[in-house]
């Protein structure tokens, strides 16, 4: 039964009262409404195209264009939400979406984002949210400990990943003596300029915290990675020189555990001997991989981490909470603290002498959501071992799909897949050897853009690409929970059957 | 009908498959059972004490010191949920909730963050969901013209005013010229030092985001402000001569309509001259009290602000919006694009020819939730009107409570309530016109201390406090959707007690 169906005179559910909110009993039938239409899309998931066809700044004229003056039926919104929301979405939550890194809204994880909404804290403070902050430090040491990491890692949670390396990287200024939480990075010009290190692949976040933190593009030195995409210490250590001998002020190298365009990982061990013998903070982006560290089979590629100052693994990407939920593992909260605290008066706690952890102090937002209660749900929902066989899943998934493009001589793998995602393209074996050749090199860009173009038009897969040494790449992405080896087998078949129809 | 109520045989909502997520109709059975949870919590929020009896530290160790192995019962977690996290939560949702600013979560962006949950959007690309971002263009528009802006406000929503406020500044900073995100501020130190304006009564976010941005604590002028918490504008036009004859840099001016400790108002027309005289970016920090602008008698307090280049308002805080959903206005979208774009490879969209919006390009986070559905959701619920009649209704409460402090001999008022906050403190008679004398300034400190402490021991009510001109002031922040005028009365009722109480 939908809210359409529902009879006029269901009590509460149309009409809001004049004041206040309706009552906890009109909000339970609402609310059962509103599971309907959220369970009803998941059933009908399959029947949208993953990326609907659509052309920007076609849909907001669909919209009125002012707020209504009076209280419009519950009804009818959810009428609109299905007619007017819901096909013009990109369906995340689709089988056959492998683009960017799947973010699924598991079930466990969608219960998780109710109860938060109806309990609605704000776990800015202890005393706003005693549960929301303490079932936060016990999330972060559930997840800490199922990552294999030891107990001098302490955390918290953020939004993205975004704000989670800039909260590490404006730690790193500020332990790095240049008291720019105090006076301001133009007050000491006599430090030299901060630098950060990060390999050409790593994401664009670590240049976008640089941006925003003040230190600007320029402060990111990319260092080069070599033929498998991760990043060459023997550059790093010649950057470093190099800006040391020009009296440039180095600050903190970012090594990434799963690189965005082909999941490379750096030498994470070979780095963090850097880091210590420069006494440079080091920063691990493992945004998307760092899950595969639930598995044992897997650790060797972490080996190293252990030894940063921070870490960051997104359980909205391959750990299936929604959007969002980024968590940021330190051993070093208090140089956090040193970046990013500040009370006034009207955020004082009086009324406890125990000391309390407010939240806040280690970030730059002050309100917080409470995300640990979906993450709690979600670690108890699935077990580690749970989480475990989906992974595993996702990588031989991977790997199976790998195996096809390697077995094929028109196609081509363009890096190594270690964790779910494959990087790749359509070269048919009459290219082969030619791509030094311009108009060739150009040419399997195209074709491989209008595959990946075809492929999307259909609406069954959804994909992106990348640049992997300048070449044109598809990327399949897996990792999202629903799915299944046949939307695998589908998408590695339109790829096929686009690049067959475009030779022809 | 709750989940613990369940047989055991029913399908599905127990066990979680051993691969995947469970299917829509398992789906559809938890979150009934979910939403029963919510519903209870809802009805039953008078029972729990506003503010839990509990001390720091006392909560995490009543959770496992490790996440589970295996999977456990969905009806095992929400008994859990209801012995271990409602009664460790400080209630926002509680009608006597009337401490820092409320933030409700009405009964429909409850419903909006279910459905925001099940379709599971980033929001961070046009291509990634095109649906995020046009009815983000919608929602602003239509809170734009029920705010009374005119058409050349465009905008965003973002997680938090720390964040909206940290993105003009930014903007700012790239206005003005320090070409900050390309080079760092370090880069051109002949530029002079960047200042920001605020009052001594802007909040905290301010100076933490310009901890964040690299210009320091030390980069935001506290301007002092009047008898009545406004800026004083000749103080303005001191500090900022000062400054250039220092040789600073001014870029920012950030005057409050609502301060957080009293909500004054400063005086934002003739700031926005001295912002126009100097060329300087003026940020209006409206986070609490802007959705008072729906009110068209209200509508002379925000006078000058159309004048800004960009303001905050927080649907999450005075319109009822779950936490989180920041509004950021501005009539210089080019500049916070030119200070927090990126666009790598992977982020690039190749299949569609019309122009697209990215939000993210206007962000330091990348990714980002589909805000924009509950405040579509809430606009259509409550209709413009409806939220009128409720601000109005808290905006009367406020009144009401004023009078009773200004008729009673014992109590002292210590600021105007424009909106739905009242600021004052218990001084009895005997001490009147003594508290220019230490020991008697200390002493009403400590009893008026002492009163909001057996206030809030009540479980009743939930209160905090702030400091007025170096005085203990109480707050009764109201606001909170669900607060009748009952509350209201026993919040007075309580105070009154504890006050004799303490007296005698």
């Amino acid at each position: 039964m939908t809210a359409t169906d529902l009879p006029d005179e269901a009590p509460g559910r149309d009409a809001p009262p004049d004041l206040g909110d309706i009552d906890a009993e009109a909000f339970r039938a609402a609310a059962h409404d509103v599971v309907d239409v959220m369970a009803d899309y998941l059933a009908r998931i399959e029947e949208f195209a993953v990326f609907p066809p659509i052309e920007p700044g076609s849909i907001a004229p669909l919209f009125p264009a002012s707020a209504p003056e009076e209280p419009e039926p519950l009804a009818d919104i959810l009428a609109d939400y299905r007619r007017l929301v819901e096909p013009n979405a990109t369906h995340w939550q689709h089988p056959g979406f492998m683009a960017y890194f799947p973010t699924t809204a598991s079930a466990a994880g969608i219960l998780g984002e109710m109860l938060t909404a109806a309990i609605g804290q704000n776990t800015m403070l202890w005393r706003t949210s005693p549960i929301g902050t303490e079932l936060e430090t016990v999330v972060v040491s559930w997840l800490r400990q199922g990552l294999g990491l030891p107990d001098a890692f302490d955390g918290l949670l953020t939004d993205t990943a975004s704000t989670s390396s800039l909260i590490a990287l404006g730690a790193a200024r500020e332990a790095a003596g240049l008291e720019a939480s105090a006076l301001g990075l133009a007050a000491r010009p006599e430090l030299g300029q901060p630098r950060v290190y990060a390999s050409t692949e790593a994401h664009s976040s670590i240049e976008k915290a640089a941006m925003t933190l003040g230190l600007g593009r320029a402060g990111v030195v990319r260092i080069a990675a070599d033929d498998e995409y991760r990043m060459r210490v023997d550059a790093l250590i010649e950057a470093i020189a190099a800006d040391r001998g020009a009296r440039r002020r180095p600050i903190a190298i970012v090594a990434t555990i799963g690189t965005t365009s082909s999941t490379a990982v750096d030498p994470i061990y070979a780095i963090a001997d850097v880091a210590s013998a420069e006494g440079l903070w080091l920063h691990v982006d493992a945004a998307y991989a760092g899950p595969a560290a639930l598995l044992p089979e897997k650790r060797p590629l972490f080996e190293g981490w252990e030894r940063a100052d921070s870490i960051v693994v997104n359980p909205h990407k391959w750990l299936w909470a929604p959007l969002d939920a980024s968590l940021l593992l330190t051993r070093r909260m208090a140089d956090l603290r040193a970046a990013f605290s500040l009370v006034p008066e009207y955020l004082r706690t009086l009324d406890r002498s125990a000391p309390v952890r407010d939240v806040n102090e280690y970030t730059p937002q002050l309100g917080r959501r409470f995300r640990a209660l979906k993450l709690w749900l979600m670690l108890r929902w699935f077990g580690l071992e749970g989480l475990r066989r989906r992974l595993r899943q996702h990588i031989e998934q991977a790997a199976a799909f790998a195996g096809w493009v390697d077995d094929n001589p028109d196609w081509e793998r363009l890096a190594p897949a270690p964790f779910s995602t494959v990087c790749f393209r359509f070269r048919p074996r009459a290219l082969a050897g030619r791509e030094s050749e311009p108009e060739v090199a150009a040419r399997l860009d195209d074709l491989n853009a209008r595959i990946i173009d075809g492929v999307n038009r259909t609406g069954e897969i959804f994909l992106n690409h990348t640049r992997l040494r300048d070449r044109f790449t598809i990327r399949v992405a897996l990792g999202q929970l629903r799915t299944e080896d046949r939307h695998v087998a589908r998408a590695w078949e339109l790829l096929r059957r686009e690049a067959a129809r475009l030779a022809s």
